[in-house]
């Protein structure tokens, strides 16, 4: 591999995977040849030291759920943000070396989520067969089109199958066909981007003492200020068994005085609060602003309170 | 009556009354004679058109409950703050013309809270007479001193009866002996006093509609902020039956960043906010401060939100 | 007065006042010759002792507010149930001697309601005149009509006015021409009327302690089960200042599921809670039933939890 | 494979596995020779097919957070309810053929939690070592003892190091040394255990509609009974992005008032509730039970709610 241009953008490889393909959705697209590491945690520690500019990792997937290996490096490793975020339709197909038939396939590999997201497909039409599941769908082509491979078929995504000359024994064989997942483009932590009026903003928040009512009252300092969540998670904070941090998405931008204000809320009520990012919204959809909460009442009110102080 | 002197403490007069009793007690005491109006409306109109600078009347006793002729002038009428209060334990006596006998009393007259606080000694001591209620306790002594009054006693405050040169039939008749009225000092409106750091915020506050959540959504403005009510007493706003605003009292100063952000998010939420002014608690409690709701931590959690924003 | 029928009606007299007037109103009428009394504490002790079957009394109006009297009596006095409610639109009228024209009048009485109500009236159109308040509308017509009275006029309702031959100097002199007055029929505790699908209960609720959030918890008890409340007032609780009870009116009968898990909660929550009776809606509103919260929807839980305890 | 005993108890397998090691520790042990299925999924559908009695599966780990595949099975398939759980400790080591060196190992294998929880350790340790996961830490043994393997060690538990006779080249190795695995014991539906006084209910819940107040709601349904969650995970329903139902722990017994009344009130507000059963607590802790949610207090507010009904 040569060494990795500073601008380029790394992502969660091998070449083929589905973050691949997402990242050649990008618009504007990748600035250099995008660089892939074996690993989210790789692709992020490589944004960290400096070596790519930016990194694309999948975030949550809507049949497998959170990706805890992202949520996790972001909540618990050093300083990064997200700045943007793409959406793709998943698409699986069953991928083999030329001449195999279905009806040959006994031993299977791709990665657990893959393999979580055909096991009806499977069931159905390939009843007998093992599968084994390993790092990623794109190195499960690679295994399967090395000579020798234990391996019959692999399930992934189109590209893997093409990139690696494997034939399709089957495509669309996702139980689901509506399954999509979430990529984010992380990047060092500098200066938020201007909002949009249709943003995101991430966040994992670390309760000051895991009591029965903490996630009730995380929950209460977003609505108290009209801020809704488009995502909740649990994720374990490895210190005992019930002792949670939740990473959320609420809509809108760091620099809504709705926002600002719950965040604060937060930042005084929790142990403590990592900020990911306020960032656009891929699906541009713009949040439900309620009567009281723009920007234009928080400075209304503010104006009458100085007023007051008089 | 001569002309007021516009640097004077008016009150809920006549002399003699427990309001003329509390203004006795202020300390730094009144600037001047003090001015005693007929009604409370009087007194609060006088401070308004700048006759007096100000006014002292009562508004809760601890027995009768809101004085609804105070809140609803202070709620409905020009603005007017408040800026000191005074409690007052509540002693009532019988006061009858010298010579008059316990058993000799048929007629009774005196104010209605007064009637009120004192019914179980009247069912006691005076089960056949008749009592009249009228506009204060002053005025009944003053009524009952009259040649020719058809009364033969009144329950007032003793001042109001050695006042009027009466005997005391009785003393200490209230039914409770821990009966306390509470009045305040109320004034036009300026730059708010300095926190004493036990100190009380008076409001009122109107709902944009009057839907049965909305009782909630204000006490959570309140909650979210850690901003505990000392008092809170619903009010018709005199429009249809079940339409009400809410008089409250919160513990703190619109210069504490807790109750200021809890102003800012009634302002908003609200149809419309009446301050009415942050003063001194006369029982000089300071209030419960929750973790994190400290002037410190809002000033800690706004500089960090800079610091996000880049 | 001849002994009381235990079978008639009392109410807050004397005959000419308000009350008087909604009693007429009554459908199906009183089955016997109404009674008066000249508090509504006596009104309320006949009925306590057998006197009368049941009375009725104001509880509410749209311009003053609570009752006190008739709220902290059926709060604290010997048990008693609401069984129906009366609104009546108030009306009042100035009443004076034959011969007496509008500019002769110097000093009125009335009731402090009345006062109140008319006080705008007052200071346009009599200025000058003094108003005395006394015990009822309808006792300040009488002394106005007594022969040697110092008073010149009355403000009371019309029967008062043509009960005592007095004359109307002027009439529809309330400030707000929409105000109505509550007034409410009880009787002794007995069974529960049948649900009319557009009822109200009401409640008198004391707090275990008397703590900042208590109010929050009492109405988090209603709005967690569905149940709108179309009253609140906070009434002191004769301990010390600071110390409120709740009196309140919810939307629902208590054969209603969620009012009556919404009051066993409270039963669970609070020191006290006072039941004053489920009966029909003046207004016939029907409630607004949230999704889940009908009596059906009660009965569903109730065998799925069941089924699961199996 | 022999034919399943019906009364055996399934886990998920192979032999070896820390499902294994924690189905040793059942006491009263399981009935007859346990039985090793290769997936969650295949030990559920085995107990739903009455090929065994019970399944042991994990569901929980206080490093990796919740085992989706367990989560999402009970969740979506057919009914299944928890009857027992059951905590261990984790402990991993790295385990190699025998004559193997610490220095020798460029390929490590294991299950993907198990390289998650040790990576710390493998960067100190093994910073240049390659690590492909797999299905499980047990297969991962079999697969290094396996002669040809191109692995040269596996992470997994001492027991499956054991039973493939491989040699330890590290133990205790996890970066986490307190890191604790929860597993449940599932069984069909049937009539739920006794309470033990220190019990847990596993339920999911989806939302009738997903708004963003909607996890508030279902918060509140269990706060305002005083049931406290010990655990709460969101899942991505397979819908659509965004779309979650949620998998908690309530503290409690289905057989408590609180919990009942919290259920039921679920079942009314939810799209659907799955009851995955009520069971002792492994950790023998007994819940907080707060003034007026025992099941007296509940049988008291009954039994007084009946006397008013009359």
């Amino acid at each position: 591999m040569p060494a990795p241009d500073a601008t380029a953008y790394g992502y969660f490889g091998p070449v083929g995977t589905f973050t691949h393909q997402a990242l050649l959705t990008l618009d504007p697209p990748a600035p250099a040849d995008p660089v892939p590491y074996a690993t989210v945690g790789q692709a992020l520690q490589a944004v960290r030291e400096g070596e790519v500019a930016a990194a694309l990792v999948p975030i949550e997937n809507s049949v497998e759920g959170g990706v805890t290996a992202t949520l996790d490096n972001l909540a618990y490793g050093e300083p990064l943000v997200i700045t943007r975020e793409v959406l793709l339709p998943v698409q699986f197909g069953l991928y083999a070396r030329p001449g195999t038939r279905l009806a040959d396939v006994g031993l299977v590999t791709t990665h657990p989520h893959a393999e979580a997201q055909c096991r009806r497909w499977l069931a159905d039409h390939l009843p007998e067969a093992e599968v084994v599941v390993g790092g990623s769908t794109a190195a499960a082509a690679a295994e399967v089109a090395r000579e020798g491979s234990r391996f019959d078929a692999a399930i992934c995504a189109v590209v893997a199958g093409e990139l690696y000359g494997l034939d399709a024994l089957a495509s669309g064989i996702a139980d689901n066909p509506d399954a999509v997942t979430r990529f984010v483009l992380v990047t060092r932590p500098g200066p938020v981007g201007e909002p949009t009026g249709a943003d995101k903003t991430t966040l994992v928040l670390f309760m000051r003492e895991n009591h029965p009512g903490a996630l009730l009252e995380i929950l209460e300092q977003f609505a108290s200020r009209g801020v809704d969540l488009c995502r909740i998670e649990s994720r374990p904070t490895r210190r005992t068994l019930g002792d949670y941090c939740f990473s959320v998405d609420a809509e809108g931008h760091v620099s809504d005085a709705r926002l600002a204000e719950a965040l604060m809320g937060l930042y005084r009520t929790c142990a403590e609060v990592v900020f990911l990012g306020s960032y656009p919204r891929a699906d541009e959809v713009p949040p439900d602003v309620r009567p009281g909460t723009a920007n234009a009442d928080y400075a209304a009110a503010s104006s009458w309170l100085e007023r007051l102080r008089g």
